[in-house]
């Protein structure tokens, strides 16, 4: 167990945090509720963002870039969506600092600005307002844009990637000339997030449909996908927005059809954020530190020397060099670490904590009996292994231990998952159990929040992949078309 | 020339503004000061972005992320750097918006922050203090971080990507244990730049370092490429700032060396932006549009079919589409426009306009003939070539290009340098010629603020990398150790 690790058993909530900082992935600010990503955190968001940004651009869809701020009138331009973002927006409501009398710097009231600006909590409405001038004809049409960006929603209570005032994310903007069009785009994003997220981060996620109440605010229809982590918690993973023509309304956004007559266009908006590490994190990591997926570990092989004085360091990294070049041509990323700063054990504890899926050790017993100390980070086995051997073995073992993660993170799903018939039921299984719930709702608004006043539990999603069963709602005993899954979420 | 752009010769400034939005580079948005960065232009900076990053982790930089918010009192620990920035920052104020009794959404008074938090306009205060709590000891040192970010530095007279409000960059934050150290840690980056510049921009710069005055604020020591453009006014392109030890001791950093003492921590930031691609543009582009580098084309190869109904347009794309397979198994990026909403001419004004390096026509003679027509972006200039030559002659026309631009931006530049001996001439050929003004300056800040305030001429630069040659002020007639570099600037 790594020093200082609080365990899963003994405080999830805390043993997060502590990963996230000993694993050097993010710490909090000295900016209340924005965190500083660090650098080995930052290189596996970038790992995350390059197959993401591949993925968009081979469904048509090309990056720009929106301002930062956001005049209060447009803001205000879509009812529901203020209201949904109102009560979490930085407001910049000046423009300059100057020195008062005493020399102390202080914002000067002179540079009050005429209207305030909103730091985007999300760009739909700037962008919309941009989209009028782009569109006149279906000839502009479909319009396929993404944006990489920052956004700000001001949080009380923060933690780490999960929810933080600051965040980083993409979110994409697409336009087109009939709902059909974009009713198929908000689909395949949610297909391509869920694709990314259980393909290279190995977490499984169930695709569905949010409730009315769950929908983001601006919203005809919120496709998402949700995990589940280890302690029976639900996290969103991504949503997909069908908005209708009501952004395309509040900015005047119409076309010339075909037949040119002017129609609205019609709208979407997909996105994921920093908050994937969160899930990456809390899925497969244990109480040795972090576990990552081959796909996304920054490094995926670390070679260890195990040596005493000069002669056997020459000798053991002339092996782990040549084991290095040999591991690179196969085109994996791979650290030697020569430090001589550091002993083994202290090297072997930190790549652990660290989640490097393969660690490999060499020393002069192992020069002498032709192999390598070869040890998985998901299953922490290790295994001796012959020289001429080992490459292919590294190799196969990046997809090995990528599918592992897979597999091991669907059965702990399936395990935390549990039908329930009654609300008796399904207060016991979320007391006791927790996971995802599945149960008979009659779909409306007032017993969904009856049921989250009760247990805290949401309708996390309304599945699409599943087969539809009719049944009983478990708290009025009206007919319901299906089941939906409930949960506690993050 | 392409239809509404307005010449050089006629209107410079009106020309690059027609321009970056005629061939869709960017846009003005809503909000005052800020740009909308559209996907063509986007796509430029994207390839720009790739090669910097590269170049940085080449050097052995990481990237990391830090808050785009700074507390007021960070901001002001370091005094000349406040006072360099404190007319230019926006303000965050308050946390909410609500609505008002008339249902208007208003500013939240009750949701004022205790301290104001500053839209960082760069990030030297916020990450020192964040290096306080990374570094300990010298086994800490180097530091050497990256961030790629939006900044703000309110501005009242705006130019699309030259001047704006908010804008993309990249920072770089080091912290050494040495001073020697830092110094060619900054000096290494700014030839770090002067190599992308150079090699990929195809922009010729001159290293040097700035005066006192034009120092960044906070810095000891600010290097910097200087380009020159059409117009033979100067642009700073990027700089490197050594930075003492002003932001270690402003956040007290510091580091126990290897006798166990404790130091101030020695520093450099540097910086390049979007700015960048005001100076691609402005190098290369022409009256009829774009000019770009094949290295930073997102398209360098269009293929434009001629053709007069299906039969031709099945025969024309055949050729065309093994044509592209071939030049893309070259590496090239080669994009064939097959749509039938617009005609060929209307094409060959479009590339044009988005300075697509090489273009290509085919047509029903062409197939006939076995020969292509083959368009440089570059000298206008066409060519027929015969079929089995084709791929080989657009591959080299890529490295043609690239070093064509260059060389021809060279001489731009040396026909826009001028020594001067005296300062009437200085005045004559600034007011009649332009460009850069080499001449003697006796190194006082006095002097310097009087040439700027009768001509507007700064001092770009103390060349590097020229040979150094003594001489008298061409104002105060005292000696003068070497020429400096003079110019109007953008």
């Amino acid at each position: 167990m790594a020093k200082n690790l609080t365990t899963r058993a003994e405080d999830y909530s805390k043993w997060y945090n502590d990963l996230v900082i000993q694993a050097d992935l993010a710490e909090n600010s000295g900016v209340r509720g924005c965190m500083v990503i660090k650098p080995y955190g930052y290189g596996i968001w970038e790992k995350m963002q390059a197959e993401l940004d591949r993925m968009f651009k081979e469904t048509g869809h090309e990056n720009a870039y929106f301002p930062l701020f956001i005049p209060k009138s447009y803001f205000s331009k879509e009812a529901s969506h203020v209201d949904g973002f109102a009560k979490e927006c930085a407001v910049v409501t000046h423009y300059r600092l100057k020195n008062d009398e005493n020399g102390k710097v202080i914002v000067d009231p002179d540079a009050r600005l005429d209207e305030e600006l909103i730091v985007r909590p999300t760009s739909e409405t700037i962008i919309w307002d941009t989209y009028r001038k782009w569109i006149q004809s279906y000839r502009d049409l479909p319009l396929l844009i993404n944006q990489w960006a920052n956004v700000v929603r001001w949080e009380m209570r923060t933690r780490l990637f999960l929810r933080t005032s600051e965040f980083l994310w993409q979110e994409g903007h697409t336009a087109h000339a009939t709902k059909i069009e974009a009713l198929d785009e908000a689909k395949q994003m949610i297909n391509v997030y869920a694709d990314f997220v259980e393909n290279y981060m190995a977490v499984p996620v169930v695709i569905g449909v949010k409730t009315e109440s769950e929908r983001f605010a601006g919203a005809l229809e919120t496709y998402c996908i949700e995990a589940l982590m280890q302690d029976g918690k639900a996290l969103q993973a991504g949503t997909s927005h069908f908005l209708g023509q009501n952004f395309a309304k509040a900015f005047d956004v119409k076309f010339a059809n075909k037949e040119g007559k002017q129609e609205y266009v019609w709208a979407t908006s997909w996105g994921v954020s920093t908050r994937l590490m969160g899930a990456l994190v809390m899925t497969h990591s244990d109480d040795n530190g972090l576990v990552l997926p081959p796909k996304l570990a920054p490094n995926q092989v670390v070679i260890i020397p195990i040596y005493r004085g000069e002669e056997e360091f020459n000798a053991v990294s002339e092996v782990a060099l040549t084991l290095q070049k040999e591991l690179r041509a196969k085109g994996l990323r791979v650290k030697f670490d020569n430090r001589d700063t550091q002993k083994p054990g202290w090297k072997f504890n930190e790549y652990e904590l660290k989640g490097v899926p393969v660690r490999i050790a060499v020393g002069p017993k192992d020069i002498a009996n032709g192999t390598f100390e070869v040890a998985r980070r998901d299953t922490l086995k290790k295994e001796v292994v012959l020289k001429n051997l080992v490459v292919d073995k590294v190799a196969g073992l990046m997809d090995e231990i990528q599918e592992n993660l897979f597999v091991r993170a669907v059965s702990n799903r399936t395990k935390l998952t549990t039908k329930v018939a009654s609300y008796d039921e399904f207060k016991k299984v979320l007391d006791e159990k927790g996971g995802f719930i599945s149960a008979h709702w009659d779909g409306t608004a007032e017993t969904e929040e009856k049921i989250k006043k009760e247990t805290k539990a949401t309708i996390r999603c309304i599945p699409l992949n599943e087969k539809k069963e009719e049944g009983i709602c478990i708290i009025t005993g009206n007919p319901s078309k299906e089941r939906v899954l409930f949960a506690k979420a993050y």
